[in-house]
């Protein structure tokens, strides 16, 4: 098959760890016969340097015509140490998600075995996690009505759903958890916010949609501990904004490591995969960041695309990566050899390429 | 000196409980030589019982006219299997910490060198770890504006906050800085909502006043994650209703176990101190629950009252009888002696009447 891949290489360490993710991708062309046509595309400081905007027309218009979004890291320091500026990199990331209608952010998180020891939670509590968190990307806390008052001495925010919102978010986790442990867990407010209570009924009733799914319910407060102190309970994790930026935020931890996180943002037509981790300028060029979370954003994206051995592939590669302990330095001890990025990259493409 | 304590016994394991904070509270008025009248009153299942009413206006009225307010738990089964009952055990508590204005939850979190092992976190990330968490009680989201659209389709919760009241929470949660490692940490997500940025314009401006705090700024996705990553860096940790209700959950696991954890509410003229956890009825009366969040509530209470040095004493009890594994079987390993409940307080009683 033949798909247009967008790709976004953005800021700092992004070109390179992007670079990295095309290989493992071209690998996998290889090995199951498809064709990844890539457009690069820029974003960021970048394209402030080059056009003015952080977000030009000719980038949304080559992303909205993509099977998929690849993006590498923004941001640079220079914007960081100036908080004044108000063309800003990060714009072009929250514009692109509106531009593209990304009302879903799916955050895979994995406990590694050869990165348990990374993790500040024991071995036995987080060995065996394998949680898909679901958050609600564009409407809640985050996006209601702002306001202070003329003398400055009161201020409030507005949380708000429709059921429109919560349903199409909720059918994507349902149809997760269908190929996986066949759970949802729904994080809510319920004995307290009406928006949570609206997420619950509405959860509830197309739940029963989904017979072969386990449904269950968790306070935030009650998650955010459980998510801790046992996080192999939990399957599919679905929740709105404000929950879920912390929710996922907390469930970080477990994988040791933020160097190997990847999400995806998806919409009714378009989606874009994206390590969680930041532009890390100071490492620009230096051959030494970690590209495991934009292969694995890479390997999100097939799985997207429908492509599920092809997927399986890139995993297995990066887990034998970690296995092997062919790693960059950040996931290493002191002293401990350590390889470079295209060094990481070359073995995960190599060994897709020989797996079979 | 001479202190009125209001007692609230409660229901299930609360009476027993609160008899063993009892005997910690009469051997510090005898090493101490102060007088603590205690006055009895009723609030939860066991008031409905008598009087129809979870919180009868008598309860009210000692706890005005107290000093402190020391509560054992709250709630029965029969109620808790029966959600449609219009009159339940847990309003007493909430009325009652309205009619006292309580503003302010605190909860103190502390690493036991002998419950590390109970942590789901490894040893050398909580060893040490010390905070205060200040939360705000009576406002917020759990407060605000609830609506349903007619149609059923949305949903809102309105957010909101007055400098008043971040105002009132600030001074104190500075005010308890001074006494420890003067440092404040403002857990918001002050790059996103209007209710975060008037807490954080507020706080800092108090700052100014207690030049000898330091402040800090973090927001509650990356505290959520950095309480767990690394608990140590905290002090007195100052936040929302919302943030503080999470926060301080995910904080539970430092402790090893939610049954040594104590909290107090304070307000202008009133406070109220007791276990975070439940009234367990399952063990009521069989002589197993474990005293010490009660004990160490009592502990709390002393400290408000400005009693530091009696507040110490037992506190160093509480820190003894887990040194020497003078505690109930919760905290325990399978075939592990334990102590019963009425054991475990007379050894914290003897071991204050007998410091010297
Ligand atoms: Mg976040
Ligand atoms: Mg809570």
């Amino acid at each position: 098959m033949k798909y247009t891949i967008a790709i976004i290489p953005g800021d700092g360490i992004g070109p390179e760890v992007t670079t990295q993710a095309k290989k493992a991708l071209d690998a996998v062309a290889e090995v199951y016969d498809h064709i990844f046509l890539y457009k690069e595309a820029q974003m960021g400081a970048c394209a402030i340097e080059k056009t003015g905007d952080p977000l030009p027309q000719e980038t949304i218009d080559i992303c909205k015509n993509a099977d998929a979004v690849l993006c590498g890291a923004i941001g640079e320091l220079k914007y960081d140490n100036d908080p004044t500026l108000k063309v800003r990199p990060e714009q072009g990331l929250l514009r692109l998600r509106q531009e593209l209608e990304l009302f879903c952010n799916v955050r895979p998180v994995k406990a590694y075995p050869k990165l348990l020891k990374n993790s500040p939670l024991k071995k036995e509590i987080i060995s065996g996690t394998d949680i898909l968190i679901y958050r609600e990307l564009t409407s809640g806390i985050y996006f209601g009505k702002k306001e202070i008052s003329e003398d400055g001495l009161s201020a409030s925010d507005v949380c708000s759903y429709t059921v429109d919102e919560i349903s199409r978010i909720t059918h994507l986790a349902f149809k997760a958890a269908q190929d996986r442990k066949k759970k949802v867990t729904l994080i809510d407010k319920a004995n307290v916010l009406a928006t949570s209570r609206l997420w619950r009924k509405t959860v509830a009733k197309i739940g029963e949609e989904y017979p072969d799914v386990a449904l269950d319910f968790m306070f935030i407060d009650n998650a955010a501990m459980q998510i801790v102190l046992n996080p192999t309970r939990f399957d599919v994790i679905l929740t709105e904004n404000l929950f879920g930026d912390v929710i996922s935020d907390v469930a970080c931890v477990i994988g040791g490591s933020i160097g190997i996180l990847a999400s995806s943002s998806v919409g009714g037509k378009n989606a874009l995969f994206e390590p969680i981790h930041g532009s890390y300028p100071q490492a620009a060029g230096k051959d030494i960041a970690n590209p495991l979370a934009s292969i694995l954003s890479a390997g999100l994206m097939l799985e997207h695309l429908g492509l599920h051995d092809e997927a399986d592939a890139i995993q297995r590669a990066v887990e034998k990566s970690l296995d092997l302990g062919i790693t960059t330095q950040d996931l290493k001890g002191k002293n401990q050899y350590s390889a470079s990025t295209a060094k990481v990259g070359d073995f995960i493409a190599d060994y897709i390429a020989n797996q079979e």
